[in-house]
């Protein structure tokens, strides 16, 4: 049975190694076991932030031959106290161990889109079949085991809606960003059974926003035209020590279900918390419990950089940790103003 | 025996004093007893924030002759999901009531400082005899009995060191601002006996940041030499269903004390909560809990207004509420890192 | 014959009317001639700027019953040394000069739109009318005396959406500032004859940006659902030393053009440059004279800041002056990545 | 005789090396022969800034082996319409011209300097020596026939002052940048002879503004502990069609100087213009030609963007192309407020 293995590393700098380094060199990171790296870097998470790129770049320099089909999925922003930091995700071979079920994994490439494709009806059903090729892989034994898709999704850019083939989604590079993270967010859906087929059909991407996959978390970059999904779940074709559970906040402060999640996976008795992963964004209503919030009116700062702050700062007073991995830009995932969570924690023996 | 009567006002812009014209017109509040006005507008917080002079203005021109005296504590800044708001504190006649003791408070102006006295022992002194006339007309008992301090006090401008008799304390305006609230926060130290006189005529202000008083919140403003003091606290002669208490946070995510505040008062129990006063500050050292922060590097969003944010979500995550008096800039004002927490319950019937 | 006059003012914050109350002291500002007072305040210029509101308060407070009817409008940003001032145009009684043609101006104001007239062909049509009286109010001969018409116009909130009795153009409020400048700018067109009644009746505000007005500067704010129009021009039935000219820039640098008009005034000869006012936007292509810039990617300032810091500098440079009023938002207002500048200069005795 | 060659390289990205890849590719640019590799990258210019770094790591994964010994200066902050861009500096063998003199460059990496020596005498002494040795290594016959010195120098971090033998000149890393390169900047002046050896020993670095170089650019990077020294200047040693002069703005909007450097190298006449490198900062006095400005007290963008964006302006306007070197931070560079301004032109044949 595989064996996965997790490892939360603090960064100095975007491009920052050498703790990949140190545990290499401690031989308890095996970079060529590796099926996905995340990395929150300390960049604006927007259009213009280059730390991504930057921590892919130094990535891709360390691992030489061994990042070839490893998921490197970077996330800008860590506003407030959060901490840069990256999590490593390795499929052992079978250790002998028979813990199961356990923390699954699997990632998976779909196609290009064609550039008209993005944001569209043709994008939710790629990344539905991707997404059941991933669970495949994982062994995880169907969509309710699944606890956790994250996908790296295309976006369009000037050169590529004025080669665009038929009609583009939006002209507005930024809004296609949103389109392309909702209906990657609605594929997850859809593959995952919270969807059905009429409604993947008609749905409005980016409006309809009530309809939501409670386990999808999806970012735009505009280095690939396809998508990088990366799959977690349990699953009894599994064993080792780590599990995960997930939680839905229904808005920025709705600390309460991940409270829950933690205490599931026994988190602070049986268990400890490894790793946090949530999807954080302002609400679109202007209000949260009743009460204006400013971040949809602050010329200053993006909306989604105080999303990742304020809603950072909820799970960390709640998990006494900084090194969380929030992520901003939450369409189609969880309802409008909350977000999916995953927790994934290890037993303690 | 007086009695205080406190309201948390939403706003919907700095200027907006709409809430306070219906609760008076409704009976609820009478501008004839206002002790203070605290407010959070929506401002960026720091040297450009013209947000707090508005809301000022405003005010003023509403209350007319009721604003003489009346201490006008404006706090920039509502980052993240904080939500711009008044805070009205009204001390009401007796009232045939004697639920004792209860929330007291009394608000003192002190003597305009000279330029050269600001963020020095003269400041300390100065706010010292301050605060004890302030808790002397609130008939609080001792230092004691006082849980929380806020205070309004002055900054250095280009002009003022110009005129200035002796040299100044800096020649750097922004840092006049925290000189002068950490020599103002010394002096509620001093004041509340949690600093002796041999000790803070020798304190480095603005250095040795080991030395802080655990109940002051101090923001500077240009609009004033002197100190508008706002002394909250329990006391035995005074009546109502308000009661106060307060905590000590850490760091930015050490959301337990607040919790056993919130417990002592019996908010979820026999009380309600009804106000939340803090202070938040980036951790000067750069890391929370050994995890590194990034607030001190953003040349893109001021430190304050990440901590304003991410503190924010913390105690909104903790309280279910967004309306919460964040305030950032805490030199003095709780460990590093760290801040003074005041939380105001309403005893249930 | 009546004669204008005109004071550039500067200020020290947004609410500094100690330079108003000088000139008047001084008995060379008359408060009760005053036709329009323009400011530049510091804010962001965006959303969530509040010195133009601050500002106008203040204003308002210290002009008492003389604010009556004078056209207040405030633009924010003064981006890299552009230097904060308010400008005041008086309208004085025949003087016994007969310096004729001289600079002539008169302000109206429209009726209120709905909120679904905002953006719509409906307001070009209501500004051409105001613009038309205006003109006509400055006994300004005709279309082609007018050397530049500043318009204040409404926007739409999100509850004004809600309230509208028809859908509105937008249901996005930033995006709403666009159109109704835009449409604002396209009524100014009309009423010059730059534009035929044809091409506004199907033009769509916000996409062809290639129909523009050449003398119109339009910016939105919240506080009005008509317009404040000020015309300004040359007339024969006024007179004194002021004369006004007008140029467009075809791009962000393009200061030739203005040069000229300050040429043909006689600035440096015979006449002395007294104002100047711009619009600045960042090139919608993503490029000037075929390199590219990075406004408009930018997420941590808004392109129209950059744009009036740099469009600031390149006049400040040729102008050798800091006090010009650069205004953002150029949607219709010149070419696109361009805009209308005025000139107004005093002729030497 | 060696002959300089010199290309602007407008580039989409930080990271984007295929403008040289095609120059290499159309034999224009030799990599075997570049002496320095001078950017502009679009982050904010300021201590978070990774686009340089990024800019860095892709030119010497580009460059491979020919990467050893060029000198990578990059500066960030593109502002307002400015356009990220390379400048590339080669020298070529003997060509055969003679048309002396001509363009002459070197380039010097001095020692790495001592925590506690940076922003001291002790660096000023380090850089006049680098400097020496770069204009003897470039044949130029002495300190007035240099046009600029474009120099990066080190800076403080919290660990190089937790690991320093004697006190830092700073505890302040943000404040160390400024002090590196106030030094390297008088380093500069001494070797120029525009300073005494009196002098530098008891100036007062960051403090006595009034003291600096005509002809010095520094910046300060994370990346080295020396100093990486670029000399460019006139020399009877060199040939071909390049020719550099030099001047000094004495503010912001202070183009004459530059348009005069401009005439005297026949720029649009006899000559075209290559290049133009100039250093922008907000004036301390806070005021430009007695009208006060804003940059220093905006706590949303950082002096030093405002500065680039405005300067940049005014020097767009000037010259008409908007891929110019403009760098903030120019403590002794200039006089306060202005900065030093170098114009690379070719003749025409």
């Amino acid at each position: 049975m595989p064996q996965a293995r997790v490892h939360v590393i603090p960064t100095s700098a975007p491009d920052d190694v050498s703790g990949l380094e140190t545990l290499i060199a401690q031989g308890v990171l095996d970079p060529s076991r590796l099926v996905a790296i995340l990395g929150k870097t300390e960049g604006n998470g927007c259009v213009n932030d280059f730390t991504r790129a930057f921590s892919v770049m130094a990535l891709e320099r360390f691992l030489g031959p061994h990042a070839q089909g490893v998921a490197l999925v970077m996330s800008g922003g860590t506003e407030g106290g959060l901490s840069p930091h990256l999590i490593t995700f390795e499929s052992l071979d079978d250790t002998g161990e028979s813990d199961a079920p356990a923390l699954a994994m699997a990632s998976h490439v779909t196609r290009d889109l064609d550039a008209h494709e993005i944001g569209t009806q043709a994008q939710i059903e790629c990344v539905a079949d991707g997404v059941r090729t991933a669970i495949s892989k994982a062994q995880i034994r169907g969509p309710d085991d699944v606890a956790f898709v994250q996908i790296k999704c295309p976006l369009l850019t000037a050169e590529r809606i004025a080669c665009a083939l038929y009609p583009t989604a939006t002209t507005d590079t930024l809004k296609s960003m949103g389109l392309s993270r909702g209906a990657a967010a609605l594929g997850v859906s859809l593959a995952l059974g919270e969807l059905d087929e009429t409604t993947a059909n008609i749905v409005q991407i980016g409006v309809d926003l009530n309809v939501f996959s409670a386990r999808a978390s999806t970012s735009a970059g505009v280095e690939l035209m396809g998508h990088e999904i990366l799959v977690l779940g349990m699953s009894a074709a599994w064993s080792g020590p780590l599990i995960i559970d997930h939680a839905v906040m229904s808005d920025a402060i709705d600390t309460a279900p991940v409270a829950s999640a933690m205490s599931r996976l026994g988190v602070g008795t049986t268990a400890t918390l490894v790793a946090l992963l949530a999807k954080a964004e302002a609400a679109p209503s202007g209000a949260i419990r009743g009460r204006r919030h400013t971040m949809l009116d602050d010329s200053d700062i993006s909306s989604t950089r105080h999303a990742r702050g304020f809603v950072g700062g909820a799970l960390a007073g709640l998990t006494g940790r900084t090194d969380l991995f929030v992520s901003g830009g939450a369409e189609h995932q969880g309802p409008a103003g909350g977000g999916p969570v995953a927790v994934i924690a290890t037993k303690r023996h």
